[in-house]
């Protein structure tokens, strides 16, 4: 049962309001340069607006709503209320599955004078058919796109034929505060919780591998971070009056972070390139059959900076293997300029990308014993303190199950291609939540495309991705109901 | 010829108007939290000010002045006037040497919340005889020692046995800027010329190794400051989706900061420390019979970790060995908390201090081949740049000189011990320009103890040293004119 014809046509015939209220969603509310900016106290209460432009819409569509007091954090010396999440329950058909989706209403900070070309709260519809606008792919397109399969059946007078569950919160970009412990809270009360008889999740928060084939993502990459501080004397020193008279921490620092990975990208800490199994034919195939070359990456990266010429092995260094990179050192020079001071204490900081079978747990006690064998052959007075940060574990879909399925053929019916199975690089922590607390099957279902430039200046969605991904997002649904499972 | 007994007991005498002295130019002028800065734009009229103290007590004392107009600086933007030069003139008399006398009476900037336990623009004397303020001991104390010296002669009506030239520079904290080129447009000139007939130089603006027993110190070490930078990426990377695909800077650059010397202070870069004979027996028990133990060291560092064990070896790596620290990395993180960027563009810092035969002409082209080699080695796509910045040469004086005997003969009349002879591991490159330009003898006869504080916080100069100091000063001056030579 593909989407019927009428949906698919109303979405074309309609294109125009929706994307008018997309303009309406990027704006709300209008100030002077950041909106629904969740990381910033001063547009906190914007966000909540944003919260009850949604909630209105979706009374507005008849659906059953809830907002969600998700507590309070401390910002900058304040305890300042989170903003709360907005959810939705349409159906209780026990004859249809049940979807959740999830997507959130906050976004990135954007000033103008960052490099946007246009006022990035106000969203210009460029002669390309680009979409300007902060959030206009990150991720206030894609839950509109929901709102706009909601509006087309309701007018066109169709069934929904899943029962639907919406989650969508105010606070991705800045740590998911009180979400995981809602969901967790609510899925312990059985059957009496907001998420009881959810069958499966799908998530719209990610983008095309490329710009051209639409995708359908089935993995994350998990994270250890890890601070490796090392201390010498109580105070800066004069590198003439002690250069080469004591233990320089910072030398004995730079050979720990040396000791890590290797400039094409094999990790050296024992063990952790170790734990994951080779891809065998198979799997290689997947990789292979992905629409995305090394001039690609190299595109995004602005430089001929691939790590091999070999796609697949690019491919697979970005989703089916760990990866280390170090961010810096605080409490060393880190100005322009010269100052020759040896400094008394200084944090390297890096983190490693985790796949399958890897988890903080099982990485975290390796380096910290790597790198404290390491310290003991530099033979150094200084001391070493290795601190852990936060971590989260990677997650793997079963492209197998019927979410998925549904998924790849709804993509077949909207864009008339098989969609490239990838995997992200990165980590967006909820799905995991409802991958391990729902114990679901839990679909990554991109609207975006992968300029689009979340997080960046001149994020934009492409016209067509908004349309065609609002199709994409009701055939899904029908597409679900469709699969004897 | 002793210093007369008559011209010690004058400065015994009138020490408390010496110290009242040394309080107001501590003062002068008075404004919320900086004076005579030379490094703060807004403090330059101070820095002027104190050229005019200078000069009104120099004139008070009979000394024939100049101010030398030493031109402008480009500062934050300004184009503005550097603070004159004061030079004074004693004395033309062909049968007497001709000593130049050198000082700074610019400070480095001083706020009581740096953590002074007193106002540091007022001279606070404890009740240990601390004299606590800025610019006690670097460089108004020693400079004005120099001052105490003419009064008591002048007043007693004793001829000075020397001619002197006096240089007091406002500029020292902030790069000396023009002193070099005055320098050399003088000498220049030939017999016309300001420093014409100038026999030798001495310079009070050092410390003592420790705070027990007074020192001569011949030597300074040279410096070069290299920066090596490497780019990839046209921006910053998100690690999630870059890592393990492209070369990272952060990698490549950590890999060669790392290969640069060892946590026991060798330095691999080829070439360098070979550049340096091994010290004989004789040399070696120069520094063994220092005043100076490795508890010394570790007391002024704050933590046990000297080098070695060996107070020869640990005196020698200051003194006679060069040293390479690494200061830090622009263009990473180096923030607080957690950040998983993949900087696109870092640039370490670190630089060598240089002892004779090593010249940054002779150092950097072997740093620069080493890490291009080096470089080449990680078979990255990444890009290198090796800058360097600002250098100088080390210097060595020949102690054997007459200028060298009259100080160590002065030191033994006044504090009845034979003075430490040390090499400082920093540079004061005003010494070089004397030595190199001049064609002279130079010598640092230190005023202040080894735990001073000079650039730190609550500097202070003890008021033995400050009156000991003084007849210290005056006592070399008889010393010069008994030698023959
Ligand atoms: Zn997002
Ligand atoms: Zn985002
Ligand atoms: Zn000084
Ligand atoms: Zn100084």
């Amino acid at each position: 049962m593909p989407a019927p014809a009428t949906f698919l046509g109303y979405i074309d015939e309609h294109a125009d309001r929706f994307i008018k209220r997309l303009a309406d969603a990027v704006a709300i509310p209008r100030r002077l340069n950041a909106f629904s900016v969740s990381g910033d106290r001063t547009h906190r209460e914007d966000v909540v607006k944003m919260a009850k432009f949604m909630e209105d819409q979706l009374k507005a569509l008849g659906v059953q709503t809830r907002l969600v007091d998700l507590g309070t954090e401390n910002l900058e010396g304040h305890e300042i209320k989170v903003p709360p999440a907005v959810l939705g329950k349409i159906g209780e058909d026990p004859g249809k599955k049940t979807i959740l989706v999830y997507g959130h209403f906050d976004v990135q900070p954007a000033i103008k004078s960052d490099g946007w070309n246009t006022d990035p709260f106000t969203l210009t519809i460029a002669d390309d058919g680009q979409l300007i606008g902060r959030g206009s792919s990150d991720d206030k397109g894609p839950i509109l796109g929901w709102l706009n399969v909601l509006e087309a059946h309701k007018d066109l007078g169709i069934e929904l034929p899943v029962n639907l569950r919406l989650v969508f919160e105010g606070m991705e970009e800045s740590g998911s505060i009180g979400l995981d412990e809602f969901i967790a809270a609510e899925h312990a009360r059985g059957k009496d919780g907001w998420f009881h008889g959810v069958d499966a999740v799908c998530i719209s928060d990610n983008y095309w591998l490329n710009t051209r084939t639409p995708c359908v993502t089935y993995g994350l990459r998990g994270l250890v971070y890890i601070l490796v501080e090392v201390s010498g004397p109580t105070r800066d020193l004069h590198s003439g009056v002690f250069g080469r008279t004591v233990h320089e921490p910072m030398t004995d620092l730079i050979a720990l972070l040396g000791k890590l990975v290797t400039s094409d990208g094999k990790i050296l800490v024992p063990g952790v390139d170790d734990m994951i199994s080779a891809a065998d034919d198979e799997e290689k195939a997947l990789y292979e059959c992905l629409d995305y070359s090394i001039a690609d990456i190299e595109a995004s990266a602005g430089a001929p900076i691939a790590l091999s010429d070999d796609k697949i092995q690019v491919l697979m260094g970005r989703m089916r293997q760990p990866s280390l990179s170090i961010h810096g050192i605080e409490g060393a020079f880190y100005g322009a300029g010269a100052k020759t001071v040896i400094p008394a204490k200084v944090t390297g900081k890096f983190s490693i990308r985790l796949v399958p079978p890897q988890t903080p747990d099982k990485i975290n006690p390796l380096v910290v014993q790597y790198l404290e064998a390491e310290f003991a052959k530099l033979n150094s007075k200084n001391k070493l303190r290795v601190l852990l940060e936060h971590g989260g574990k990677p997650w793997v879909a079963d492209i197998k199950h019927w979410n998925y399925e549904a998924a790849i053929k709804a993509t077949q019916a909207v864009y008339n291609k098989r969609p490239d199975m990838t995997r992200e690089g990165g980590s967006i922590p909820v799905t995991l939540t409802f991958a391990e607390t729902l114990g679901v099957n839990v679909l990554l279902l991109p609207m975006g495309r992968g300029d689009d430039g979340a997080h960046s200046t001149n994020e934009k969605l492409d016209r067509s991705n908004f349309i065609e991904g609002t199709k994409l997002l009701g055939t899904y649904l029908h597409e679900v109901a469709a699969i004897n499972a």
